[in-house]
This record gives structure tokens, sequence and C-alpha cells, in this order.
């Protein structure tokens, strides 16, 4: 194969998802197609890293904004949107999964992880003492723990809970509704629909 | 979402066998790696339309030669492959999946496509007259015709034993142990390695 092509081809199959007849059959598309349909998908790329940033106050993705501006994200910035209820996420990612069932109508949290004491991942090292603060300075009376349901994500659901109850807030955890070790950004809407109307009591 | 992410997603999700929720985790990925991992992309794609080509010989991939040389290919150019065997394929990428079964040691003649008259897909619009020229210059003694197990791979199977076989050309056609239907890029090699060896008289 020509150097460019097997260049190509590893470039693409270092995508996540992507095995490698999928990666050859991509690369062998783009030759078809061309420069113009290449240079149309590396611009969409390149704005994407270049425009797409997170919050500022809750770390969902959203769009760079003008020059000397604060960065915020539209639901941060919506007047419809109840401050009383914080969903925390793992993920930027997560925002959408949780977003796209329609039963979260208050604010978002991203912790950028969960805790993971083997792996060096304390509270410091997330957005924990920045979810205390916010639910501080929002007066939140209820914090649900969206975090994927995995070991760690119910411990740091624990430790949320231990953080923020003493202070008389209500701390849930979305329902197991979702089998330990699934990815939230891969559950159908509907399992994660239902494992939010059935969070229980942390 | 923000509209650079949404851009971003479509772009990706109209690469072939890339579904949304592939697209989502790649973009998402993307985010996380950042302009570096963006410009490695862009560049290897771009690279790839840029340089490869095909040969002005047999259709096959190739790089694009130094400026003022002819473009040929390693297969055409090799002094060990023999010219005595045609492999005739549909697409340059099918040249690739005939070659790593390791069975073909001649060269290759990559047609463009299937005679599809009902697509006004005709001789004159694939590379059929050049295989004629090719077969009587090179002087070759078999055409192996490895076009995609299809009613139009057949038909134009059928059409080039009509067209050769009359200047003493034996001509093949590799066996049908791929599936009506099945895309011969996409094959197991195992598979294709057996169809050339079983291939029948046209």
């Amino acid at each position: 194969m020509p150097p460019e092509l097997v260049a190509a081809i590893e470039a693409i199959a270092a995508l996540p998802g992507i095995g490698r007849r999928s990666a050859m059959r991509i690369a062998f598309e783009l030759i078809k197609q061309g420069a113009p349909r290449v240079n149309n998908l590396s611009r969409a790329l390149t704005q994407l890293v270049a425009a797409v940033e997170t919050c500022a106050r809750c770390g969902a993705y959203t769009s760079a904004p003008p020059a000397g501006e604060r960065q915020t994200c539209p639901y941060c910035d919506s007047a419809r949107r109840s401050s009383e209820s914080l969903c925390v996420v793992e993920n930027p990612s997560d925002v959408y999964a949780v977003e796209n069932t329609g039963e979260h109508n208050g604010l978002y949290h991203v912790l950028g992880g969960v805790l993971s004491p083997l792996d060096g991942i304390g509270p410091e090292e997330l957005q924990l003492p920045r979810l205390a603060e916010r639910v501080k300075t929002l007066a939140a009376k209820e914090v649900i723990v969206a975090a994927n349901p995995s070991v760690e994500g119910n411990a740091t659901g624990h430790y949320i809970a231990d953080m923020l109850k003493p202070a008389g807030v209500r701390v849930t955890r979305i329902a197991t509704g979702l089998a330990l070790g699934q990815m939230l950004d891969f559950a159908e809407t509907q399992a994660i629909s239902q494992s939010l109307k059935a969070r229980v009591e942390l």
C-alpha cells in the first residue's frame, strides 16, 4: 500500500470504536470522494476543538464566547431552568445523555471523573469542592448523582451525600436500572429516563 | 449542543459504517484529545487524498510520482511478478483483498466497476477496451476475473471471456465461495484465498 494510505488507515483506526477494516473502508471512501470531502471533515473537526470549551460554572460543553466574556453555557444561562436541583455527572458528554431524557429541568455539575484512590484521584482532583460551593451559592435543594453505575460511581455518590446532607441538601442517586459497567453516554435514553425516575435516597 | 459539536458529529457520521452514537463518541474523544490529535488526523487525511493516485497502467492505488514522471505502481514495476496472469477487479481497494491471499503473483487490472446496462454502464465506461489492449501488449495467458460475486460481476466475467477467449487467452472466474452480495474488500482473506484456488473456466 502507498505509505500515505497506511498512515491514514492508522490515524482513522486510532479513533474509538473503529477497527482496521472499518478504517480501510473509510480511507477508500475518502480517496473516492477526494479533497473537498476531506477538507470539509478537517474543517469541522478543527472548529470542534477550537470552539468547544467547557462552561466555567458547570463544566458542560459550550461554544467559546466572544473575547473578554466569561465562559458560560445554555443550561447555566437559562432563566427557565431550576437552580434548586443539580445533576452531577462524570463527563461533559454525560450531560447530553441526561438532557435527552427530558426528566431533569435543573442545572448540571461535571465532576471530571469519579473518586478512585488507587489511581490517586481524590476529591481535590475532581470538581467536588466546587460542587459544595455551587450548592451553597445556588441554594440548591437536591443533588442528583448521575455518575456511571460502577463501584467508584457509587463511592462518589456516598462521598457527596456525606458532604452535603449535613447542610440539609437532599442527595439522590439515579437508580441502577443500568447494568454495572455500562457507560452512561452509550445507554438507551429510556433506561436513563427510568433510572432518573426511580432514583433513591443516599 | 454547541453548533460546532453538532456539525462535527454530522461530518463524522457521514463516513461509511459510522452511526450517530459512534460519531458522538469520536467527537467527545477528539474534544478531550484536543488540537494536536485533530491536526494529525487532518494531515493524514489531506495527504491521503493529495498523494494517493491510481496507476496509469493497471488502476491500482499508488503514491504520486515525482513531477514529470509517469504514474505507475509497485505491482506493474515489479520484476518478480508474472505478466502472464492478470487479475481483474472492480475497485482499486479490491487489489489489497486479493494481494493479501498471496495466491496471485501476476498483475492487476482495475475495471472501475462492472457492466450494468440499466445504469448506463457499458464496456466503454469501464477499463474493458484497455484490458484487451493490456492482455495483447503483455501477451498474458490467463485473465482471472475477481469481480464481486453479483449478477453484474458474473455478466462482466462472461463479457471478458467472450472478448478474450477467441484470442486464445484463458479466462477464469474466482469461485463463488463468497456469498452473493458480499463485498470483496470485506471478505475474510481465507475465503478469497479458497475462491482463487477453486476458480472455474468461463
